[in-house]
């Protein structure tokens, strides 16, 4: 028996369809149909909007519960957010199903932070259908926060824990050089940001995983950010920024425990940025510090994230789960579970 | 409820003596006592045996069988050899007990290479009992298969997985210093290498455990030793080695998929080492590249790792491990799994 994963694609943007493309070159998935609200995508075949090779993918459906009738997949892929309470309730119905959810909504990392009667509720319902739901991806999702995690088990003691993670958006796509406030006033950057409408979505997640793996209750959270301020003209394939306006941001979060023990997570993404890396020093027995040259490159892996993390949900116990419930998800894995079954 | 892992010692050598230390440290665990062959150790309390601070550690039995008719612990910690083989026989009356077993034996990190039979038989006797067992450490079990097996988490694709980890073993035991052949001819060395009786224990088995993850089938699995010579006279705490005699190792293990895909690993232990340090470059998409300035230090991680995967192990599934089955152990963990069943 050779039974594939069968996977729908809920969310068709730019995350969505690099997803059903590297679902097509894993011999371990069928994709069986794409889920989106945009009525002009509607019945049309997935592998024809996404440029797939000539494979069979299904169609586009305006909700899962119209799929549902037609097909039914083992696992949805769900790029269509970043705030935990509005993804939950997307997914309802999948859940309802007892399907499983593998989502990069940022704040699905930790959702029982902005959504704790939410994560309740649904790691109820899940429980009582045998779903699962499960937030990942590069940042939030491993650099920041499953990485850092993983250093610490070989540790006798941790009492700090310090990620950094420098990217250089010049290459990236126009959205992302939006989001970092690109060509802005530094001012009005700072004021979007105030109104909760720029910035780094989940960072406080990465913070809160690792709070929650180490057992650490945190106190005193805190999350600033600050324009990164062009020191140059600088000319993308997107943007013109001039010398003295934003060319992308700096966030920060940190918190410490009662006892001292602190987390802080320090975030530069801008267009020209030097030396982009990623960075994680523990305070701890014995010492680790870990230096990832070039950094984690965001586009291509949080894809990679999410479809890596596939088999190790299905295999979990349901419920709304976390990336320290899980055994690690390996890249490029040729192994369905379903055979193992 | 307050309850505390219970748990039990087997082995008092160095590395059993130096995780009741660590264990003693911390509040999730409450030590039951300690199992040795060792005549001269049999009914001495396991408090006085390892310096620990006044605390009830039981005392030390002569099997496991006399042990659990007057104490029955949780969890048994095994650090009383490297062969898969003798490390499952000894650990059998614990398993046929439904007990949890996490062991530093080498072998047993992919016991499924040496003891292919074994493993199969142990992990049925495992299932029947709700028994579980698990072999880690730092080396193996965290920096060259574990780690790399964790970056591979973003990538879309990997063809090729490198590793490398220089340690300068000039502050490490007198043990470890004398494995590494400090001190002896280079053909003495080699022949020691050639006889089975020299060299770092389960290399290969860290390299399949990532061959495992990725779900790679290796050919050509090749590993050879090669002494590190001493360009200078060097002194140690417990070694004196002239110029020209050996003074490490230089080991390497590799194999290739049928399609190309490679995995190296490259591990040089020696006095006065330069740069001691962790890399791990993987050959993917997109490129990861770690490097762990100095590198992990082993005698404490090691410690550390086999107690940061208590609480993971004793939640998992019944049977035979891996370190790819269970969740990321994290360090410094004052939660017990106890508490949530």
């Amino acid at each position: 028996m050779n039974q594939k994963i069968k996977v729908a694609q809920f969310g068709l943007g730019p995350i969505g369809r690099s997803c059903l493309n590297l679902l097509a070159q894993r011999p371990a998935f069928e994709i069986v149909g794409g889920i989106d609200i945009d009525p002009a995508l509607a019945g049309k075949p997935v592998a024809e909007i996404c440029n797939l090779p000539e494979i069979e993918a299904g169609v586009v459906y305006p909700s899962f519960d119209a799929m549902y009738e037609e097909v039914q997949p083992d696992v949805v892929l769900h790029t269509a957010g970043s705030r935990a309470a509005v993804s939950f309730a997307q997914c309802r119905p999948i859940l309802e199903k007892g399907l499983t959810v593998v989502s990069s909504c940022e704040e699905l990392l930790y959702p029982a932070y902005r959504a704790p009667e939410e994560t309740k509720e649904y790691d109820e319902l899940c429980r009582s259908t045998g779903a699962r739901i499960l937030g990942t991806g590069v940042n939030p999702g491993f650099v920041l926060d499953v990485l850092p995690v993983c250093l610490t088990g070989v540790c006798r003691t941790v009492t700090g824990v310090y990620g950094e993670r420098v990217v250089n958006a010049s290459y990236r796509r126009q959205p992302l050089q939006k989001k970092i406030g690109s060509g802005l006033q530094p001012d009005e950057f700072r004021a979007l940001w105030n109104e909760g409408r720029a910035g780094h979505a989940g960072f406080k997640e990465s913070l809160l995983l690792i709070a929650h793996a180490l057992g650490w209750k945190m106190e005193n959270l805190t999350e600033t950010l600050e324009p990164m301020i062009a020191d140059h003209d600088i000319k993308t394939a997107h943007f013109e920024v001039a010398t003295g306006l934003t060319c992308g941001l700096h966030q920060i979060v940190k918190a410490e425990t009662a006892e001292g023990y602190a987390i802080h997570l320090d975030l530069k993404m801008y267009l020209d940025a030097l030396d982009p890396h990623d960075a994680v020093r523990l305070e701890s027995d014995p010492p680790v510090e870990a230096y990832l040259k070039g950094g984690v490159f965001g586009d291509s892996a949080t894809v990679a994230a999410v479809i890596n993390a596939v088999p190790r949900v299905l295999a979990a116990r349901p419920g709304v789960l976390l990336m320290t419930d899980i055994p690690l998800a390996a890249g490029a894995s040729h192994t369905s579970p379903l055979l193992a079954a």
